[in-house]
């Protein structure tokens, strides 16, 4: 597994290891971060954690981004920051930390694998291989809205020229590093022609620099319902905000589970690596969450940090405890010589495996 | 298969028939809508045909919404269009036909039902049957779109509360009217607090009036996984416009092909009936298009007109072909007694069976 950034971060050493902020969330979130912690404490990973609270708590002492002053300026001085799900509390004009933290620091690439673990996890999709290269910071997720009559709302919905050079490039730049053989662009530039249509024209022209890799548009509606159904004629995926958070979800659940989904946002200097599922506050607390899409999470993030090996040591001792049939709820099914445990005895089980 | 609407349409009869207006289209559109004329004609449906030209052809002439005035008059005079798919010529300012005919004729909602036809067409998912409600007129498809400088472009999203009550009202009078036991709602009002906000409000206001119908509302991230994933946990689904126009092609696709979904566009005094798929211009003119979801969005169109038992009559013979294993290229897997045919021999099989 390797993981195009163009970008090497200023990262500060502290006793000799790399500084890392550690968000361990709401719900799910400090459960599967300390099995996750485990694992990268036993394989022996060259990172001092920096814990800063974040999310549910916070909001309600009045923070209304969800953060304190001392959080920001510690992923500011660490720039790498690894981030368990959060809640954000219905109402009241509490505003999503994961776009504030994603636009705050222009983390502006989400990169998002999914890879079938066929037979290890049930799957329709055995050849399943794709990764979705999302927009990160532009489209409807600028939270530009307002009611305009009593009658009438409305959300401004923006695609720049930057941001859509940058997105798609990184996507190319990712395909190539990575020998993927094929880029996809879905966006609806039938209906939003000047928006989506820029999008599209933009990955025309920047599709021009890379005559080896094969290029093809697609629109959105088409393309999610193909991801859905032969996700395995797709590579790599570039697509705008709002659509690649949808279609993401369809590649992970169709490879088994959204709980398998790590994430990659990428900046110019910061970066912030975390799952792709939710805090999912009605399973918490209970030791039956999966801590897979975390851990993905933060293999990526030490390959970022170029700790590459560890990395590897981390992900093989991963996958022999899936193909051993060790198992959480999510993805279990019942069968000869497959194991239902919990999320620490499962970080357990990665542990000996290292 | 009953079709809900509260508006009893006042339609025109010529000789004792009662006129619709017909768009062969562009693309593979003038061959299922010869296959399906001649499946309504053999089974003496009572209606008029009267045509217009719209389209390709029209928009190339000058008339940039593809329509000439006599098409509108039709549509007017006439209350009922059963449509082809058309192409939209790229570039030039060109404005999608079928939302301009959605928006001209107030056509507010957009139904979609899909049922697997197990084993006789294969899909993972034997007991899907979803319908989608999605609203036609609002969200990002007003075609408000502007470049702001050289490098900025904007696009207005607009969810309004009489567009949202009446589509999530209709979603809830079609369950009930159609023995559905539960309706889905699905926006991203985690980000979109102002506007996909206002949609779910509504949704639990105006379900409060129906409280035998199961009612949920899922994030489109999630919610358009598990319509991929487990499409036979969701009945009734409603929705904005554009999330409706890409979970509806992945529930037509998961279901076995988009070529089989049909489509009714249902205003206060006009209806538009269609497939959903497009105009498929690369197997155009071959003889190998499905004319299944042009014929099941005619028969959409005969039940709102009344004529129940002979839409039945079509119905039937259109399962008993595909029961028969008569199929056209799209949905033909290699077995025993299962035959490929072209478009033409299709609906001469349905007529067969009629
Ligand atoms: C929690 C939510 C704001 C977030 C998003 O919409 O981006 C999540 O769904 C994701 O995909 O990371
Ligand atoms: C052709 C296009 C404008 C249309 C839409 O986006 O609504 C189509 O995809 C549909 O779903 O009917």
């Amino acid at each position: 597994m390797s993981f195009y950034t163009n970008i090497t971060p200023q990262i500060k050493y502290m006793d000799n290891k790399i500084a890392v902020t550690i968000a361990r969330g709401d719900g799910i979130g400090p459960e599967i971060m300390d099995a996750v912690l485990l694992i990268l404490e036993k394989a022996n990973v060259n990172i001092q954690p920096e814990f800063i609270e974040i999310g549910e708590k916070v909001y309600r002492q009045g923070f209304s981004s969800g953060m304190k002053p001392e959080a920001w300026e510690s992923i500011q001085r660490n720039k790498v920051i690894l981030k368990a799900p959060i809640t954000t509390p219905q109402g009241g004009g509490y505003k999503s930390l994961n776009v504030t933290i994603r636009t705050a620091f222009g983390l502006f690439a989400n990169v998002r694998p999914t890879k079938a673990m066929h037979p290890f996890v049930k799957t329709h999709f055995p050849n399943l291989d794709v990764v979705i290269v999302r927009e990160n910071e532009e489209d409807l997720y600028t939270g530009i809205e307002y009611r305009q009559t009593a009658e009438v709302t409305q959300a401004l919905k923006l695609i720049s020229v930057p941001g859509t050079e940058r997105i798609v490039r990184y996507a190319f730049e990712y395909a190539r590093t990575n020998g993927r053989k094929k880029v996809t662009c879905m966006v609806k530039d039938n209906i939003m022609k000047i928006t989506d249509g820029l999008f599209a024209n933009i990955f025309r022209e920047v599709g021009k620099e890379y005559p080896q890799i094969v290029q093809e548009i697609k629109i959105i509606d088409i393309g999610a319902a193909l991801l859905a159904e032969r996700p395995e004629t797709f590579d790599v995926v570039v697509t705008t905000n709002l659509y690649g958070d949808i279609i993401s979800d369809i590649v992970a659940q169709v490879s088994g589970s959204v709980g398998m989904g790590g994430s990659a946002n990428i900046g110019e200097t910061v970066s912030m690596f975390e799952a792709i599922h939710g805090s999912a506050p009605d399973i918490a607390g209970k030791n039956i969450a999966n801590p897979s899409g975390l851990l993905n999470a933060a293999i990526m993030m030490l390959v970022h940090l170029g700790q590459q090996t560890v990395a590897a040591t981390i992900a093989n001792a991963w996958l022999r405890t899936i193909e051993d049939g060790i198992h959480t709820g999510d993805i279990y099914k019942e069968g000869q010589s497959v194991r239902k445990v919990g999320t620490k005895e499962f970080a357990e089980a990665v542990v000996q495996r290292l």
